[in-house]
């Protein structure tokens, strides 16, 4: 089998050449590639997920709505879809779940995104931990989940508004912390970017950060990282 | 015939004067005028259609909705309509087809934006060929459709989230590349900007950038330096 | 004396009309006018200080630098400069100091601005104690001072980078928070922004926030307060 | 009870560990936690508001939609809803009404925010007066107002626009003033950028500025600073 | 004479073709091509004056240093120069000063750009009245000054920090406002950026706006605007 | 009559004093208050538009709805409604037309706007003539219709993207240029940013800037002018 | 020898491995590797320099200062410094200039900017004819130059403030127009920021733009479009 | 010893409590205290050094300047600067190194903030090596080097400009990528935000941004994984 095909796949509008996947990226960085399911029709997604099952890679998706989650698991049964983090993934990765990710959130309303990313870090061979509404304006609560965040080999703290958790955790504990930031919150939030800069310029050294809302992007550092941990 | 008219067309509105159609564009500049379909009524833009028929311009639409189309095919049949490009034409420009402009996107979202670059560099006299989904996350697909790059007069590089195909493509060829940005992305894409950013500061040199999403602006220009290279 | 004096002061440039002194804003607000030191030439700067002077208002100005201030103090040696805070004030107001404004600070560099508060709080007429240094990065010093900051009617927060140290206080307090950013910081500092918006989207409510760097407005805001409190 | 409930609610979805109830935030801070019900699906809202009412606590949600009122007041018929302020509450804070807070606002495009901040200082134990509709433009119409302005011990100015609103009254009164600046206006107003940015630039001392559209934000900290008076 | 020459001056650097001076712009416009100094230099600036008085054409610069003006008058030394407003005039437009443009400040930091605007309506042909430091944080200055600003046929408002001194203007004149934000300001003020979006929403119509700092846009405004009133 | 009357009107939602209606703003400026219908329930709106009748005062409101047009209309017949420009009018400004203001703009997309413009001048007392669709990328368009601009005592540029216009316009009349940047275009046009930047800093002198698609703004800011020469 | 060089070159401060040449773009792209001064100290970029001339290439630098060009000058006498482009080079590149490249500017303050585009386009292989001073504020000054403009193959159009100049060209011509943006102006210029936004989104097709200042990158792309041309 | 000394220094301007060191920090995340010198007067942050060597802490800052390192290298003579990173350390932290991080950066511009990332990773832990000069423009070079960064457990990826690098990376390795962008660039760089956005935005999975030219977030965080690796 060819490691990159083209394989022009003709849709209800004639489109060729929609997607050039990428079925060896697993040798070259050790994952299969994602599919980011915003952007494409239901018709592209599905064909995607449909040739990386044919092809035998296992699957994992984000920003997959519910037309789309249905239609795949009409087609295949074994899939898996969250809609809360909105992934949905066929086949599991042939790695056994190692080390420990603790996903914080500071409120319900960034959710979605902190479970995108536990989501994420489990498909990629992370056992996760969700700790919810830990967020530092009651701050009493993050330091009853202190103990469980110092279990971890690494940190996603995902917040929206001035995205303060993350610099909180960061001055706690000694590990990495991945910083999400999220759109909740109006006005001067300007979607997102009030927490993104925050955690870009927080005051204590160990974070680092990833686009906002990226739960995809934060569960996938932190998996890479706490694989790294196994070693 | 008056090279420019204000037709006085009357709508349901009650509307007058709303467009002086520039049907001597094409002596002045070599080539007709285009029509921005967004922002017209669909009763706006069916008449300029109409009118430009009339004087037996060649009409080339941009941003042309199923509404509009199936008006226009109505009335007009050889009308063509590609709903992915979302471009709609009526006749031929009265030039051969020649050169080749090669349009390549980075990934399937950016499709409509890619296949607008190519519906108009065609309309207006230009070979192209597509390449779609060589964005730099899995490079070698780039290198695999190198040699296909390299026989392009001008290459349109179309690309959202950070923009980097038009900095590694321009550093692969020798021709003019037209940087086009696109909106795909989420959170700090910021409706296309980092892209725009990425590609107006590339640190490969041989690159000029359009608007975000402007497929046509990029194809158009793409066609003159194409064009160029044959006389 | 009229309350309202464009005085035709004559400089060096011929300048005239330069300044209408607010020699009435006591009556109306209860507090003078104060004097924005930056922007204003030394000369013009003076010129206020020896009007406020010969009217019998004491005098309060912020930005001052060191030229100015040895200006002042050399015509009016009872004039006192604080350096760090740039403030520089002839006279008392004829008030008596009350209840307790606390300015806690995030970093060293800080420092100057949080100055600028506690000057300006004092002028006008409360007691304030510093806390220095109690960024959220090693949040234990925060907690070390806690009491301190209970003590207070108000609290004044001054940080830059994150300005996560806003929200944490005002989760842990009972009276209004007066949050202040500064330019600290650098990259995504964007000058103060990124602390102003953190500051303004802050999950915790009891804040409100100043301009920038204006040590003034908030040790201003601060007084007025806390000044209610006493009554 | 335990003042740090993570309650295992399962709703729909599955969802748990959505809230962590800051129940014992009353001890901290004198204030129970408010309910930004933006953000949440009604599910979750609604249960956070039964648990509350469960623990005995008094609860104020903002942002409440019409869906998610008609559900809690089935519930709870003594729940009462504003559908302009869109607050929803139940139960009394066991505190009596004390001083006086005036909400002025601009233009009555503003009122919905106004009347947030009234009836969030109303619920957490101030007496409130409502004076809308006094933009600059017509100046006198402020004046027509001034001594219902000068009773109040903090006045909160509510506009969208240019905001001047907030620097014209600070000149006014001798009383704190809180600015809220709105998202009303288009063009250049950039979604209450310029109201912010001119709230926060005020040439007038004695002013603090809340987030853009934060009713809530603002009637909040001019409850705090009114009670102050009262002590 | 030829209205449009290029004089091939060839000054230290070798340049050539610098400057294509419009000497028929007064034919066309009414009024010669005004000299913007910044970004030219010395010897391009005071080459362009030599030209235009050879030319017999009446020259009037802006943003002109303490060199370049001292340059000048050495060369001609009837050349005026202002050097708060940074203006430098030769010779006399040949027209009569008429009608009367108001141009008022908001404090003493704005002087320099309301000085620009003033020095450009006299060069131009208006009578001016300067009404300076009269902003809104203490309103019954403006008041006191009311019938001086409804004497003139327009008035130009020049204020930086949140600029409402436009706003409250129009309010209470019936002529046309042109608002000129400054630069002065600190912190969330951006450059001038919260004046020039505070005064193209304000909240009163009869406003337009011109560039930040650009004194001598709303200068030359103002004077087409009065010498309308002229006619 | 009390020229300043709060009516007490009750909605649907019970409530009261969302409007203080300016009735005696005519006296004071010339002119009467307009109406800013969107922001405004159907209801509200359609109460000033009544009150404003039954005052005897004319009414003009602008970004008018079709639902709200049906309601006045349906109340009052002789009310007038312009579904291009979105205007609503009641009875007639005691005032007679006067001079010319011209109103040009750039394409077809951007007439709402130079409609709004028109129809507001016309209200408030000039003559007008429309010019559209003489965007600068076919310049011999502008110069075909340089006569008519050049009769006017005052032009409104309209235009969008990069708002070119204003400065073509500018260098070509002698008569003051309002410009009024418009939201037409797409990606860099970032909502009408790119055409606001643009205009202000036109490199011809004449022109000033009113709010991004302000129609409004910038025919009652010409009506102004253009009264001016009549005078 | 190696196409690859990594030179181990120890400076003053002992750094290694600072710049890692590409001494085989030439074979790759056609043209030799340039040269970026700024950000590089004096010794950084004179040792690159150096071994350019010592691996027998053609060197060509941009933003280089008169203390680097001294020194560059005393080591190679036969290097050619332009202290208006402050461009510095060492050698000829080994092909025959050809076609026409027009770099039109608008003010004399984009000079520089312009004067950068046409050193780098002539040292790549372009006959250059330099038009200044022909902005669009005197429309005519560009009407005079219209022939001279379309004998090129490409325009390079370098503009500051709003830009027009691309846009008005692009109209006018029937080749590419690579617009430059530049930096001059002041306030709401924003650094070049209105320029670059403006010439993106010009109304008229046929326009590429590069990044502000960058008269390298529009020069080296006018000269590879002009290329093509002879081919 | 008690962990948190507010240790009363007092300097020439009697500024007293200016920093509150955290001695406890190594005990708390396993690492000391870092200080960052800009923002702070020589005075200070050389008081801190001593503080801290006293305290028998080993220390390390960051953005040190040459005043400061000679003050503290002639208190202190094995202390070690770095004049390219502008690192200033005293003593060793008691573990050993370990590991691989490799540091890579575009170009010779972004070397100053790679050799601070070098620099603060060895000092808290890791062996590092140093590709220098492998923007994406030659794209061969990175390919090159691709060894070397294989060999790494983390990759810190610096890159002004577009900032591509970081994207081209990730999709070559298997282990994390922090990115770091710098300020490298001009014009659209925007003092590094494009090499920003486009990092947050970058297409490739397996990278976390820290904020501009902090090179010292980045080793940090490098470190940190990179020991990680070690357990």
């Amino acid at each position: 089998m060819n490691g990159n095909v083209n394989d022009g796949i003709n849709n209800a509008n004639g489109e060729r050449d929609f997607a050039t996947l990428d079925l060896r990226r697993a040798e070259r960085t050790g994952f299969p590639e994602v599919i980011y399911c915003a952007g494409k029709t239901v018709d592209q997604a599905a064909t995607i997920f449909r040739r990386m099952r044919e092809a035998g890679v296992p699957a994992f998706g984000t920003r997959a709505g519910a037309e789309l989650a249905a239609r795949v698991r009409k087609a295949f049964p074994d899939a898996v879809y969250d809609e809360v983090a909105r992934t949905l993934s066929i086949g599991q990765l042939g790695v056994e779940k190692t080390g420990l990710v603790a996903v914080a959130c500071a409120g319900t309303s960034d959710l979605p995104v902190a479970r995108e990313a536990a989501r994420t870090a489990e498909f990629f061979g992370s056992n996760v931990v969700e700790i919810a509404d830990i967020g530092v304006a009651g701050i009493h609560r993050l330091f009853n989940r202190l103990d469980e965040l110092k279990k971890a080999r690494v940190v996603v703290a995902v917040a929206g508004m001035e995205g303060a958790l993350a610099s909180v955790i960061a001055g706690l504990v000694s590990v990495p912390v991945i910083a999400c930031p999220t759109s909740v919150g109006y006005g001067a939030s300007f979607g997102g970017l009030s927490a993104l800069l925050g955690m870009l310029t927080a005051c204590a050294p160990g974070i680092s950060v990833v686009n906002i809302d990226s739960g995809f992007g934060a569960g996938y550092q932190a998996n890479l990282i706490n694989r790294l941990g196994q070693a």
